[in-house]
């Protein structure tokens, strides 16, 4: 639907501005110079612009031109991230809609970091990157971008576990000292942890970072390639950390605190973590919107 | 992971609220009082309540009990729509949850309704009904209910069929008067248009009437039976109506207003639409989230 | 699509027979006769003909009607199974499609079930529902029905519970005894197994008992409604019964064998299972595609 | 789920031989040497090895293993194709694996390749490859390799068109030299169609020439950057070529015949065409399963 002439400019009558109008769903190699080296992202991108209620359309292909123009850009001056690529094209954007406003770009891919286990082996295990620029015009046009991560790993529950316990000793009497000190069994399944931080164009986060810190959070972390002892040690661990999805958002809040509080006050921080419970067809969640200066108060 | 002991109710040390602790992807027949007669819906339903700082678990059982609550107490007093279904939960989630101040439940469902053909043949359609209700202690406890409804259709593009128009007019001279009036070709495709309406409890707005709104605003509907007389209607039908989704947003944002008017002027509205392009392979799509208030101005 | 009339009837020249033409993803309620009651199944449905060398096209929308009309038939004679409802528009396939010489019709759906918890609580279980129905036109006309079921339970990890112990006793040394003799912890996730068999039209097999059956061979179940006990209790349930995917198909092998034996030696059967390996991000799978007489020989 | 002790090799009573048991949904970026440079492909992997009766478990993470060593090789001697892949780490799991009889790998990935719009714009298209690989011992170990590509564009319907020509000719009398020899409109959509060669290890298929004979038998490629008048142009091509799923079917095997005609006459072929109606919520299916040998007959 290109939209670079007549029909798109007619005026339409009792009309009304619209919030976003763009593409979605548009798929693209990018190759970006991340800090373990440069890696081709493939990430699935969205772009908006608003569109004032005296224009009949966007010129839509206009957003794809502005995102192959960032892509190529690569070249000179190579992209560093998803949200730098999200900002530069959201800059384009108001560039090449003059009638526009504000702009917004929302990107997705995954993404790999190695990791090792227990006994030294190498272990390739993915990620996804989650990034959004909104860009208004100003003057002067300024980029609020937003750096997402998010990160599979291993939820033990807490509270089964102490059921659990109190089974095992009422079943072993004479017993309870040791099976009231050791980590017994529990539910434990994949959980699926988000940490997404709001912040100015020119703050420095880097993504790698928010993917350390949210793994650390988790009862444990899932490793593409277990050995039996690895896993048999990677079970052990889960056990002895078990946590709610109440907890691993709190945790990383208290991370998040602690690591990027030197932010502004005003840092907008989503954190969301779901476990996809072994004992129900249903998951559990936990989330927090909030902003670093709610989280000092 | 129920949590009706201890675990749950131990006081984590610089802890947070959390926005959202609840279940996720719950799926349950229910039956519904609807206009056209009893149906039963199978939605898919997540429900949360708020979380405070001194509390270390939600009581997860609670939900789901709060759930199947609502769906049983059709017997005395049926349903009778998704959104009546989310309100009711909403409201017994406040009751369970003391700790709580807010709840929240949201419900997606398949939904069907007989529609008919050029020549009297019956089709059965689908479409999508969406609810959330998000109760606020107070007190007195208040409710405010979402109702959406979602409708696939057609739309065909108006640009495309200038320019084709153009060019066929330039490969034959002469035949300005007949090209100029008729409708020619164009892309068409399947089109998602959604309409959600958020207003108080006790505000009458019913889905099918929504489903209508939407459903005249596309290029044409789409339909599950067309012998060949009806396609070619249908085709030409779309075709005379070539809609950009920024057209349909606005022709469902006046129809809105016009037909809901009379609710306040906080009621929420929110309207999208996307085109799954059938010269792309990403698709097309325009929102716009407003108010009544902010329509009429 | 529809194709009653010229278009579809044209000769090909250099043609080329077809396996399957038809229309997928139609979704449609239908009431079905269970053994538990009256229930709505929402099935998602392929149905298919096949088209010989010299037509250009089938006629689409005689599928449609042809389902239409099964579903339709429900008043007098009410479908009993999903399998039935297949069966019934294979049939009318052939009616319609005078030129195909076979039809093929899959079906899938939700399905619930209730069940008890431990202590007697009502849990609603949701399940799904698969049939195929392939006819040959002969004469006479034949029909092969294949039933299956899938069942979300849990998988607990027998090996990893075994190399948890070894370290436990390695930990604790003189409590090998203890140690060596409960359940301890291991990896547990959700399970997705599945089980068909493909008999002749008449055969009389029970899609509630081909749950069952799948249900009894996982580690244990899953549950909507869990208070604290029943959690403990079915987490350890599933630790007393740990299950590679590999014993969950062959012990579900094992039971159709003393079940259904009786049935023909060429009744094909296909046994999977998937765990969503809560230590990895990938999944464990393991499957079976057999006949009855293969599985006694 | 690591299976390298006791617990796998136990011997169970009354067992069976499984078909398939290994690991699904392993996500890892490879590099691999296409015609057109090299490219990271991301594909989304299965691996199996067939089970038999005496064995208790597989070893899961050889699977895993084999696969990173497959990966690894790259660096002396660099994969070149999705399928290249899939062979090498089909033999690497029988030496990892040594009571296995045959091993199966599964592979799909997206894939890019660059276009010409025409005006001579470039435009990125995404397409997807898709790849199988079955080893059987032997000796000597042999290997089957299927190829695969599915490529998005555009289906115009010719009934649909020849209904609409029906009804303008009657809506203007004396027009009809014109309007019957012009394309006119029809409904049309994205089209979603799949071409699969099953050949011998060496056989030497290039996926490139394979997307681009499906490619060119569509009613028109999509594209993701159109201008005005490219679309316009795309628009009219598509109703100039427009096509029923069956034609692209039988075009696509035409096709196949007349470049690989000269492959084994066991060589499968698999094609099929799905469309995504525009005027319909379901879809229209084309497929044909056949070898080489049968379509020369």
């Amino acid at each position: 639907m290109p939209r670079d002439t007549d029909v798109q400019s007619r005026r339409p009558e009792q009309s009304f501005r619209l919030t976003r109008v763009g593409v979605t769903d548009l798929v693209k190699p990018v190759q970006v110079n991340r800090p373990t080296g440069e890696v081709t992202l493939v990430p699935t991108i969205d772009v908006f612009v608003d569109l004032p209620a005296e224009l009949k359309g966007s010129h839509l292909s206009r957003n794809v031109e502005a995102l192959s123009e960032a892509v190529l850009q690569n070249g000179a001056e190579p992209v560093r991230s998803l949200e730098d690529l999200a900002a530069r094209v959201a800059r384009k954007l108001l560039e090449r809609h003059p009638y526009a406003s504000t702009s917004q770009v929302d990107a997705r891919a995954d993404y790999f970091l190695e990791r090792e286990t227990y006994n030294g082996r190498r272990s390739l295990e993915r990620y996804k990157l989650i990034a959004r620029a909104v860009a208004s015009r100003g003057p002067p046009v300024s980029v609020k971008k937003l750096i997402g991560v998010e990160v599979v790993g291993i939820s033990a529950c807490p509270c089964a576990m102490e059921g659990v316990r109190e089974m095992l000793i009422a079943d072993h009497p004479g017993e309870e000292r040791l099976l009231g000190s050791i980590p017994v069994m529990s539910h434990n399944q994949r959980n699926v942890s988000r940490l997404m931080l709001e912040v100015p164009e020119d703050a420095e986060v880097e993504a790698n970072d928010l993917i350390d810190l949210v793994e650390r959070e988790l009862s444990a972390p899932t490793k593409e390639l277990l050995k039996r002892e690895d896993e048999a040690r990677l079970v052990l661990d889960a056990h002895k950390n078990p946590k709610f999805v109440e907890d691993i958002v709190r945790d990383i809040l208290r991370s998040v605190l602690k690591r990027y509080g030197h932010l502004g006050d005003d840092t907008k921080v989503i954190v969301s973590s779901q476990s996809e419970e072994s004992i129900h067809k249903h998951n559990a969640y936990a989330e927090r919107v909030t902003t670093l200066g709610e989280l000092k108060a």
